[in-house]
């Protein structure tokens, strides 16, 4: 088995996937976490500090995961192509200093990214790594609308 | 107007609303942006390191945006009911250091808290404000689930 670092590090950023952002599922996603009018209602957004419709900040991030897993699965088919073991990834302790920086609004396109930046191993248990990822969005004009950075533990 | 800072520096953490993680919605939000044997599957969950069914951490970290609008509409009302303007809010440009602590299982009832940490002007818009706030949910054992700290803007 292969280490992420050793997969990763120094690789680069790489796209995990795109999530085009509907009005009908930035209200839906609102509806039931976010029911703030810029997120719920277009005309009332145009008057909003945001000036239309657009998702909520947690959509955008959730939205960041809904492309990561499929990506994962895919990258665990390609390397066991090439007769590679992936690295076994456990649950995320968190992420820091997550920015919302543009508004995404209805029928934009995200484009998620990820970076490898670091891995350390954990003193406390041997064999076992935590690993430190920028998770990057852009819209389909390039501006960056999200990123932050998070912790993924990877174990023997 | 009272600044955020005047009506809740200094006053503790408060409860700002409570939910419970039914197996129904954690596999609900799970389908849609998250999913992993242990978010969506109770039997695949079991034989998995967090050994049962539990919640995406992003529908924990919703879930406190879930509970945080309505107590804030609550806010504005019980304010203007004692003749008090609410601080207007604006979107959240962020947060820092999210830990997700403990797994939040099927069945389980989180309870969200919010502290007043800090406040300071933008220098680069008179009368603005970013107010850092401290965010906890706990379950019903009294374990901290998730931790981050928010950044609130405030307008004039």
């Amino acid at each position: 088995m292969m280490t992420m670092e050793a997969l990763y590090g120094g690789k680069g950023r790489a796209l995990i996937g795109s999530l085009t952002f509907s009005a009908e599922d930035i209200i839906r996603f609102a509806s039931d976490f976010d029911p703030q009018p810029f997120h719920l209602d277009p005309e009332a957004a145009k008057s909003s500090l945001l000036g239309g419709l657009c998702a909520s900040g947690w959509h955008t991030a959730a939205g960041w995961m809904k492309c990561f897993v499929p990506y994962w699965i895919g990258e665990m088919k390609r390397l066991a192509g090439e007769g590679i073991a992936a690295p076994k990834l456990g649950p995320s302790p968190g992420f820091r200093n997550l920015q919302w920086l543009k508004p995404v609004y209805a029928g934009d396109t995200v484009s998620y990214y990820v970076t490898f930046l670091e891995s350390k191993e954990l003193a406390s248990r041997p064999g076992w790594r935590i690993n430190t990822i920028l998770n990057e969005g852009e819209n389909q004009t390039g501006e960056t609308v999200i990123r932050f950075e998070s912790k993924v533990i990877e174990f023997p």
